[in-house]
């Protein structure tokens, strides 16, 4: 560690005229006990949030039967980062890794900062953040742990065209907040924390609507101009669990669940030239309001349109199929009640790219995901502008109580 | 442009099965009229704004003897983006550019959405959505105006380190809102719209704390963890229009301004190797709330002591500087009181790097933002672990009025 001491001396070379300065040694000498402990002889903690007025101060429970940031509202921001584990990270190593990332992921999103956190100020008002840790084949096979069938790069779909950029990794972690400050710090922390252990692999950053730009519950647009992520179901509603959560027969992943991870680049330029019934009928769904298209008379806006049931049935005055054969929310929907995800997306826009951070949660894979995309894969009006550049699958752990470590089933 | 026609074509060639569409020319014939009117027939108009609760549906006036932007309260999203005028962009296609983005600018920042927006649901909930230009030598050159001296790369700093990703530019567009969807929606139809005229050179996209999680007037805190820009001359203070706006002397350019934009990397890794006494003699100012230093005791937080002028002439009872001789904000400091900017800085944080992009408006860059620059690369605490890797200098147009162009004064 630096002390004011070593930078009196750094200025000293600086300038050529140590002896002028009225700073270093001497400053040091009256203040020699370093860090966070000499300035709190000084000050009172501000403590977590402060007190504050905002929103700022609000924190959200990491602990509990199942992480933060699944089925917890979706906040304004989140970033995605996968590592990989270094060549000697082994499994004394990795359950080491994990008590370094529960005492991180406990103070990040308390407010209270870790305890080797230099910039606590960062910290203290965490803007609901969540820090979601998810782990990779790789991960799992180190620990000695049994890895789940679905546990591995998605079959290949025909149109694909994964760059190798945003694919797999052996390590995750996504953080939400409804500010970017405390995501850009919680991220900059937890890499410090774990370098010793991974490497960093990808990085993608999305955002949702601002909190409280727009009333609570309205579903977000995409970069389309789409209201997008309207049938997705409810943590409330009966067989909920059975979709996203594992439970016993799942051994270090009971409580878990499975993430899928695209990354969908969008054609914007190509979108913008397709007129507004040809872009509604892509979609099925009307741009206005997200209604899904009915037979004429359209019904009125601002009914919660969005949220009426398709009507796949529906057929205009000569007998045609209102909602076209290949309609994106026709291919993606399923008869099957237990062919459901969990979707959880935000936006990108990276400047010369933009499209959809593609997430959902369910409990396999295989099962769930997988058919619904084969159809969306096989046809889907809305292909000609969307691209599938980058896919990763990871099992995101079970939550973890006070006193217990996150991760720590994977060793039992 | 493709109608829902073009697109049933299309999907026939991907099925083979056009007969069972149910989709195609049938319906296209019903509504043959493209785009947004055939959307009027059936569809009222949600309305800028739509009436529904959150800030997304306020909006700021682009009107007036300044851009919006500048002085008007900073957004807590910034995207800056910087064009090459392309080869054959003359002075005459200079006019017609200006008009495009005269009503680009106008119809975005209002919710209206431009004539030719194809996703005005995008536009509607503006989020008090800024887009301030600022034109380059190139431009000035070509619109055969007066270039101002100070129109030009900066006097090259000894400590600089411009790797030439973000300098200069012939165009600029600074957008910002509290929410960065609307940004990234008029970033998309901007470009499209100038597609003709010019080429992209850098984006840059910065943020602040989220709107709402902060009390008002809170100052940001950067990434380092200070509390950055409380010294800033206030618009409502006497001289400020002195500093800033540019007067009838300044011919086209009266009621504009110079915009210096400088992307500051910040090498935290080490930063975070500094204990907090070292860190608050870098700045002069203490952590927890900015307060410069002073000597013990410590004033009591949350009295606003941020706002404290510096005691530069203070000592220790040692007889030292308390605010070190090469504190940052000493060296920053000027005692004549026209060699001041009015600072506007964000954060940004690309994953690999993150830092400041500070940008600050002024009448005149060589004399005001140059002098403070050069003391602060001669000798600054903080230049270890800060570096200017971009360097912009761009004259912000006058504002307009209704029925006026901006940037009509160039070719006046």
């Amino acid at each position: 560690m630096l002390t004011g001491g070593a930078l009196g001396a750094g200025l000293s070379a600086v300038l050529g005229a140590g002896g002028a300065l009225g700073f270093g040694a001497a400053r040091t000498a009256t203040a020699p006990v370093p860090g966070a402990a000499a300035a709190a002889e000084t000050e009172p903690s501000l403590g977590p949030g402060g007190g504050l007025p905002g929103f700022g101060g609000e924190s959200l429970p990491c602990h509990g039967p199942h992480q933060a940031g699944v089925i917890t509202a979706p906040a304004a921001h989140v970033r995605y980062a996968a590592y990989r584990l270094r060549p000697d990270a082994d499994a004394e190593a990795l359950r080491r890794m994990f008590r370094v990332l529960t005492g991180d992921v406990e103070g990040l999103t308390s407010g209270e900062a870790p305890l080797a956190d230099p910039e606590p100020e960062l910290a203290a008002r965490p803007a609901r953040l969540t820090v979601t840790v998810g782990v990779g084949p790789e991960l799992v096979d180190r620990a000695g742990a049994a890895r789940p069938g679905w546990l591995a790069p998605l079959p290949r779909f025909d149109r694909d065209r994964l760059n190798g950029d945003f694919d797999g990794g052996d390590l995750l972690l996504a953080i939400e907040a409804d500010d970017p400050l405390p995501i850009s710090h919680a991220a900059r922390m937890l890499e410090r924390d774990l370098a010793s252990f991974v490497e960093p692999l990808w990085r993608q950053r999305g955002f949702r609507r601002a909190r409280g730009s727009e009333g609570d519950g309205t579903t977000m647009r995409n970069l389309m101009g789409q209201v997008d992520g309207t049938v997705n179901p409810s943590s409330s509603e009966d067989g909920f669990d059975g979709l996203v959560w594992l439970g016993r027969e799942a051994g270090w992943l009971a409580g878990g669940t499975a993430l899928v991870l695209r990354r969908i680049r969008m054609e914007l330029d190509t979108w913008d030239m397709v007129d507004r019934p040809g872009r509604e009928q892509t979609i099925g769904r009307r741009l206005s309001d997200g209604a899904p298209l009915t037979a004429p008379p359209a019904p009125p806006l601002g009914d919660g349109g969005e949220r009426t049931p398709a009507d796949f049935d529906a057929k205009d005055a000569r007998g045609l199929s209102v909602i076209p054969v290949a309609a994106h929310i026709r291919r993606a929907h399923s008869s099957d009640p237990s062919e459901r995800i969990f979707r959880r997306a935000s936006n990108y826009d990276d400047g010369h790219e933009a499209g959809l951070l593609f997430a959902c949660y369910q409990r396999d894979p295989l099962a769930q995901f997988v058919p619904i995309q084969r159809r969306l894969d096989e046809a889907d009006l809305l292909n000609e502008w969307v691209t599938h550049v980058g896919s990763a699958v990871f099992a995101i752990l079970p939550g973890f109580r006070p006193g217990e470590t996150l991760g720590a089933p994977l060793f039992d």
